[in-house]
């Protein structure tokens, strides 16, 4: 009896690590819609290419990050792009700092605070030919973000089609 | 004298490429004073820990980046962080960007504009045992920052020392 009610503990446990791992794995095998494109791993480690803030309705703080093909093409001024190359934009609420006003002895300081969304931009000049080569994807917390509208990015980024559609320049090393 | 001109225009360009190497190298070898901290090589591929925007005198916006040392240390919330760790402020003027308000519709983005400076924290609890076991540095093109008075840098940091000196919190991943 005893050992039953090992196993059967130990079988609980095992479906439970199953269960578990299935929903981290699914969290990020998600696609967004329209393009499809799944949260890439790793992103949070990419090497930067500037940072940002908007005001207005998005009221944040940004960073904007890219993978190997797209921090190579960056830093050589490749345009457009390469194939493969994604630009991903990480954003967290505007929020002022008490702790470091306090310091500077005057309100001037803003923070990265919550985090909101995070955007990518996934170039395949055949799968996206429709919108300049790039897909578009909008992810929170691992899976896609049902607020964003993705049909609404391509026509934003034309104005800056000399660029390859993209509005981030690269920051030079200070 | 054919072959001595061609000897003589072979040596100026040797010694050219020397000198080139000299500069370069001079660049990125000379310590910053009080703390003798040289520039890390490969500072501008580090991992994001944050990013902030200071108003007032500074006007700037900013990215922190570590070191794996670092990073490792923040991501697991390790405290005091260990002997090896490495932070960096890179800043850049806060800068409107016109293109984008053109497409906001509204005054509300700003970008990172000319570089200013690049800050490092290195962690050492021997060497810089007077001050919190942190070393503090800044550099402009590679090269110390005359501007900096550094023995200003670790009484300012003194207010989080429950953080280890450290203000910049880890922003998570949105």
């Amino acid at each position: 009896m005893k050992r039953i009610s090992i196993l059967v503990v130990a079988a609980i446990a095992v479906c439970a690590i199953a269960l578990i791992a299935f929903a981290a794995s699914g969290a990020n095998d998600e696609a967004a819609p329209v393009f499809g494109i799944k949260s890439p791993p790793g992103f949070r480690d990419w090497k930067l290419i500037s940072v940002a803030h908007e005001a207005g309705n998005n009221n944040d703080l940004r960073a904007v990050l890219g993978n190997d093909i797209a921090i190579k093409a960056f830093r050589e001024g490749t345009l457009p792009l390469p194939d493969g190359a994604i630009i991903t934009r990480l954003a967290w609420t505007y929020t002022p700092s008490e702790e470091n006003n306090k310091v500077f002895g005057r309100e001037q300081s803003f923070v990265a605070g919550a985090p909101t969304n995070v955007q990518f931009m996934v170039k395949d000049s055949k799968k996206y030919a429709e919108t300049g080569g790039w897909g578009f994807a909008q992810f929170k917390d691992g899976k896609p973000d049902p607020k964003a509208d993705l049909n609404t990015c391509f026509p934003c980024h034309v104005p800056v089609k000399e660029r390859d559609y993209v509005y981030t320049k690269y920051a030079p090393t200070p």
